[in-house]
């Protein structure tokens, strides 16, 4: 069969997707598509596969059922430029290979992030890690903005200034700031990459790294579009509850006349709507 | 302040759990309790974090929201003695480190699984990977179990004998059955063991390996009851619920009435309820 | 750019490679190839990399000094068929991607390794772990092989009937032996596929495994193959001395005369040579 | 057995070891010695260990033939105080657990390092990433000291004003040098931590992680002398030759009339000078 061929994904390769002032994301290659994702799960069920005939019901169910290991088998590299405070949250995931820009073998370009105004925010008071939506005067917001663009230029300029003089790069790049632009290389597989996404889409993430979450998102659509949308489904859209919750919950549910017809009809697909039968039954024996 | 003492824990020591007939788990070494996890939380939060006075509060708040690295502070050493088919499923998992029994330098002991009567059952129906409720006749379990014990004994004797006369113990050893015991070091930390757990004490997985992440789930239990606590409330006994199927439960939810007492009535603690409430506000605007 | 093009290895695509009497490795997908690892150690390099232009030259310098991660940018995707007992070996290799035919989920098919005759072999007396030189009396290679070949038959004959008559798969099948053949899919980058081939290539891995190690490195050189060349130098074909013994060696080498022009003669860059000289300074001054 | 005790590591629990200016490293607790090495080692050779007898011995035998696993067997857990620049290197050893203080989370303390005078260093012209040893003029290094101290107070004073202000932390901290101090939880076993410490502790290494890496060293050999023995033995005084250079030197090295008796006058064991000497012989017939 030789590589598999998305015509759709082949054609974002290599493409620069702009992300923040003067970052970006680009996909500098894959391995496998929807279809890797069915083959490896296949494997698993030898001759009884045959009657788990639709790809999108196979990765549907697969996914609900977190049988994760085929989601392994696609793979994604990119390439990005990114200020350092996004690329320390970023690093966290584990589960994938970097190569990045070093500052010790080479001299750090001068570009840094700038938040956009409407981004200026106040500390949220409900959320300790966010942002509030209430509005920063403009003059607070002026402040701000000039303060780190001065800062930046003073940063660099003595930077350059000394590395020009000859002093170790490595020495001369620690008073550079967290708003640097640094860029690298990172592949991962689809698994992890979900799990990337799924904590750096969420609104509780900081809205710089959920800029490239967005950006990234889009891309995995297109190079797994029935993956993707069930990992909308399953994961990004949905909810848990407790053992604790559930017991609350169980006399304030009113799923009696919910049948499977109906629930067909409203677009699960007849193993979709047993599972939730199935689901819901065992609430209310809980 | 030296090691963590949790003397509940200490005294399972080096006690061997039976599991199965010939099996075994033993806790050989652990690092860090509870409190270990609250320890690792607290350095994120810094000065912050003086608010979040309760351990109980903030282990239940970290597995609530999947803040899964202070989880991972905490170390488990096990013995454990397993047929070989277990150990096939166990190995999967890849986030731990193994120091298995080899049958290449040394001599494998004639240590079979075999099941109890009542462990015999058909091929269920409904599940492609399981076993039926359905009764096997006496006769047909009488004719396994015979065959199991007989075919283990011919083969193991045959296995004697070519080790005796001095064929390579690798090569001997490919004849012997999946049912044959192996035993291993296996350590592993919290957050990857929930994993394990999760996915083996579900009703989905062996019957067999099920009872090692029984006994194993009442050990973690002794040495973090907080942390498993949690653990059950939010992973084990929790159901989740796809974007598709909130948007047709959503009509079928009679929520309106409860508030933050009620909920905090049925045990709840104020933020628990709170973030309950505040989930099923969001559900109800999908 | 769209993917790398290798047609030597786009020619190998989901060719069986035979291995054993009834295995096989079949190279499913690649991602990369070495201009791979090339473009992703250069992104750290930045503007400085203009000087290291020759590729060969680089990836040996990767290599050569442990700069592993832009070797993990290199992804394979292989299929193979191999006995369990191999493949028991096989998964302590954590860092990959697996999918196995399931047994639980289907009938195993009736494929048993047998070893060919001159691989059966009298325990090593010297490596505990491996197979005499001595040769082994016809009538003992005769009774070694038709019990195997008895044995497999009276086990699966008996697997056969108890799931014909309805018993479970994943119980059945526990009789069923380490020669039974299994397949999976099976993912790695090439960091992680060396340090496989490291090890199972080598003459201590156990023979049965050694064969499918072989396999793969022809598939490994025809994908990459300077990095393939490097490997081979530096690691398969390496030899490291210890700080003691290096005191011992000290002064039994003879290398005054030997210069950069003589090391270049005989086939190192210069750099490399520049290289060795060092260490031959550094290994004196010990 | 309960814990295993080792009083030398013990007394290290919990006491700051400096680390440049503001920073240090702790032992926050570990699990098992050199006994847990030996003690997993042992599972894999059942009823053939018994010879195996000397504990020294067997660490070596295990380091020097890379059988790394049982010493993953071994964790450290370390609390770490440390400049951003120095945790941007640390973090992409990934086979670790860590939590760090969070910026979004907390206000920042205002820590910087700054270097020593002496440490004060030009760009090496040999090491593309490294310092040179040429001295650097007083009136440059007082300029570039002071520099950053005054630097680090603007952006410090700035941030400080911001947060007042009630302006969000996460955007605040983004014009906070690479220089700023941070601190974590880190997590890791034996294994992984010696591949760190041959990295860090190496001179190509910038001199401020390596500092970290002296420090932990010291500790290591505290709790593990045997291993810690072998690992500078074999891992960082040793030295490796590729097939290229070995037929290079083939030649040159003079070990006819080196015996078993000389070698182990010289201080290795008996079964180590036999693997000289095979070694040896092996590089002869290359």
């Amino acid at each position: 069969m030789a590589h598999a061929v998305n015509k759709e994904a082949d054609a974002l390769l290599d493409k620069e997707f702009k992300v923040l002032d003067h970052g970006f994301v680009r996909l500098v290659d894959y391995m496998g598509t929807d279809q890797a994702i069915v083959q490896a799960a296949r494997v698993s069920y030898g001759e009884g596969t045959k009657k788990v005939s639709e790809n999108r019901g196979l990765i549907r169910y697969l996914l609900r059922h977190r049988h994760t290991s085929p989601f392994e088998m696609v793979e994604f590299k990119f390439h990005v430029k990114l200020p350092i405070f996004v690329a320390r949250q970023w690093i966290r995931h584990r589960s994938a290979s970097v190569n990045e820009y070093s500052g010790r073998y080479s001299v750090m370009k001068e570009e840094f992030y700038i938040p956009q105004r409407s981004d200026v925010r106040y500390q949220s008071t409900v959320n300790k890690q966010g942002r509030s939506e209430e509005v920063v005067p403009d003059e607070m917001k002026d402040r701000f903005l000039d303060n780190l663009d001065k800062s930046n230029k003073e940063s660099f300029g003595q930077y350059r200034q000394f590395v020009d003089e000859g002093l170790a790069r490595e020495l001369a790049r620690i008073d550079l700031p967290l708003s640097l632009y640094t860029e690298w290389y990172w592949k991962i597989d689809l698994h992890n990459l979900f799990h990337f996404l799924r904590l750096r889409m969420d609104s509780r993430a900081q809205k710089e790294i959920r800029d490239y979450g967005t950006v990234m998102a889009d891309i995995v659509k297109t190079v797994c579009p029935m993956a993707f949308e069930a990992f909308m489904d399953y994961t990004v859209n949905s909810y848990s509850f407790s053992g604790p919750e559930l017991k609350i919950l169980q006399g304030r549910l009113t799923v009696e006349s919910l049948d499977k017809d109906e629930i067909v009809k409203q677009g699960l697909s007849k193993r979709e709507a047993a599972e939730l039968i199935d689901k819901l039954r065992r609430i209310k024996e809980l």
